[in-house]
């Protein structure tokens, strides 16, 4: 008898956590060295397998054209021999980060005379839900097995076939150092339920990563049994306080809103301090409409800035709380730093807050009682990332309180356990 | 025009967390001296309002023992003014803690200039679904209320009058101290739904502990959208070694079975090297068996027991990867320690396991290869406890590996955020 369709569907997924399982197993204690081999390998396979992989992406770009799809979905779905460089390369500079496995972080000694200590250990088998960019495939597989994961990986479906194609080199590299290669795998279905029934196997998969828009960030919130840390938006704010300097005002204004505006850590909102406002509001907005950017302002703003002849327009409610991804800004007068902070409580998704001042009493109260993945104080919203942290290479940037927040490096994908040694000890 | 009750439910639930979020927002930046002003006081409120409280328990008795419940149940339900005391007292103790919230974990400074901290901060609010047990009200409302959280406390319903009294005492003690009675609600309702309508508000709770067993867990993981660190069971294993010495063998079964057989860290499976089995299984079962344990065993186990006139039954299948929480122990003998270490990967609960060897490097595999919140080497599976480990006091313990793994004291309440200065640095 033949079986439906779905059953087969969560038949297939089953037995690839189940591979993924096993091989996290052994990569749980995989000697750093053969880690770091199977990456090296890996990076020269990307290499022998270029015209493969150029080829299959050369595929789903075409596919994706034909889709519809704009030009800056293409570009991040295309590859060429540079890009393919530069993945390898990325590769290379995993295998040179230290180890997080193993790693004991803390240790003492009880009165009894047990020796205690906490040590990290993989999570286990990572389940990463992304968009089309066939980079992330490589990354996120090179994250894990450093960090001793396996990796079930789900890029949007208009990047499988370049998924696919690279998953294979990476094989190549994990198989050279004689480690599974189940211990990276790409979902080879475009079927978007083979994410769901991936969701449901909380006995397989330790965590589940979704990283991407709203909708896809919903759907997998509410379908999965395995706990999830949520890659979500960046609804970020600045704070310009009654004494922020002129010219850092329109340094961090700028940086925040023009230098990557369809980045998570761009700033989405301007809030200014009513004391200030006169003197602030005309020459940063005036700088930022000049390079393009659509101030979408509360009525005190508005008048401010017509009246200085910077355009601008009356903001919608909407507007705030809003990712624009794009050249606009939404922007308001508040009369003090209270109702700023009380505004980010509101609007704010977690991610990156940023206050202007040179008050020390503000900077502190602003530092301890805004809730994000990082506050920053005099400087700019775009430096909440792993790199320029000081982290190295990460995943994400995690919007989810629990287990990670803020960048995801490799010590955010390991977890702790406590051993305990002693010498027939018995609990009285 | 009436609302369906369900609806209302809903309404009454969502109002319910949407008043822990905003308590939770005041609790995060709130002085230590207050937060511990607020525990004393509340410490002080149990015993003016204790007739109060233990006329509520013993209506929750009377009514669990006209529901046909257990003497164990009815012993855990109880309360006394000697078991107020102690409550009391624990309150005292959490107030005597040191305070983890704005501990700066670690703090570096970037080639740039950027000074960049990871503050611990509380994670929200949490809610807390568990098994009727008064006690838990109060120590959990205590342990989120030093991390600077709001709780949402969710007993089993045969203590809903216990937890509803206690919490009034709990909240005299938080106003006392100015901070909102909000900041720890125990559900005023038995009515099941209300716990699946609370896991669908992720906007608003930050975290979902559910500590109790397996229907319970499962029915949280499965219907949850709020993030879920479980507290799951304890399929706890000791493995004796071909070097383990005997008495230190007797004592560490002993300890593990039979001390406290109904608890998460108590011992459910004994794994006997097959090099020491005809030494050390039958003086090991004997005692046991003396204790009143009824052995399970294997059929090479079998022998060796019967052969030395110790009672014991074969096992079946199904008693390997069983929480008795009882006087029942599955034994089983094994070629090698590779056996042993694939027995615990397939069967156990990533709670607490454990080795007796004089080998180190035995030690050393076990220690390194066994995934679990807590791997003991020569010391009984009892020692995972958060008093035992010096955490201080603990919510529970943690089987899920994101976040928390093990015992959950006061930090593993608690998230880090990253806090970074510059002089108005932007991004190159």
């Amino acid at each position: 008898m033949r079986q439906p369709a779905e059953a087969t569907l969560e038949q297939e997924m089953r037995r690839l956590a189940e591979a993924a399982r096993g091989a996290a197993r052994l990569l749980s204690y995989a000697p750093t060295a053969q880690k770091d081999a199977a990456l090296r390998e890996a990076a020269a396979a990307l290499a022998t397998r270029s015209r493969a992989i150029l080829e299959a992406n050369r595929a789903d770009v075409d596919a994706a054209r034909q889709a519809g799809q704009g030009a800056a979905f293409l570009d991040r779905l295309a590859l060429d021999p540079k890009r393919l460089d530069g993945i390898a390369r990325a590769l290379r500079e995993v295998a040179s980060l230290p180890d997080p496995v193993g790693e004991v972080t803390s240790s003492w000694r009880r009165p009894n005379g047990l020796a205690v200590k906490k040590v990290r250990i993989p999570l286990g088998v990572v389940l990463m839900v992304y968009e089309a960019r066939p980079n992330v495939t490589v990354d996120a597989a090179a994250l894990c097995l450093k960090s001793g994961n396996a990796a079930i990986l789900r890029p949007g479906s208009d990047a499988l076939r370049s998924s696919l194609a690279l998953s294979e080199a990476f094989a190549d590299g994990l198989a050279a150092a004689g480690l599974p290669r189940e211990a990276a795998q790409v979902v080879p279905t475009p079927d978007r339920e083979a994410t769901f029934a991936l969701l449901q196997l909380d006995e397989l998969i330790d965590l589940a990563i979704p990283r991407g828009g709203p909708s896809l960030i919903r759907a997998v919130a509410e379908r999965s049994r395995v706990p999830v840390v949520k890659h979500y938006q960046g609804v970020c704010h600045l704070f310009l306080d009654a004494s922020a300097p002129l010219d850092q005002a329109v340094a961090l204004a700028m940086n925040g809103k023009v230098q990557r505006p369809g980045v998570c850590n761009a700033l989405e909102c301007l809030l200014v301090h009513r004391a200030a406002a006169a003197k602030l509001l005309p020459p940063v907005g005036r700088a930022l409409a000049a390079a393009g950017v659509e101030l979408r302002c509360d009525p005190t703003a508005l008048t401010l800035l017509r009246r200085a002849a910077v355009k601008a327009v009356a903001a919608r409610p909407e507007d705030y709380g809003r990712e624009f991804l794009d050249k606009i800004l939404a922007v308001r007068v508040v009369p003090h730093l209270d109702a700023a902070l009380d505004h980010i409580a509101r609007y704010g998704s977690l991610h990156t807050e940023a206050i202007l001042t040179r008050d020390l009493p503000s900077a502190r109260r602003f530092e301890r009682e805004v809730t994000a993945s990082a506050v920053m104080v005099n400087a700019s919203t775009r430096f909440n990332d792993g790199g320029e942290l000081g982290l190295g290479a990460e995943i994400g940037i995690s919007t989810t309180k629990l287990h990670a927040f803020g960048p995801m490096g490799l010590a955010e994908l390991t977890t702790q356990k406590y051993v305990v040694e002693g010498d027939g000890h018995i609990r009285s």
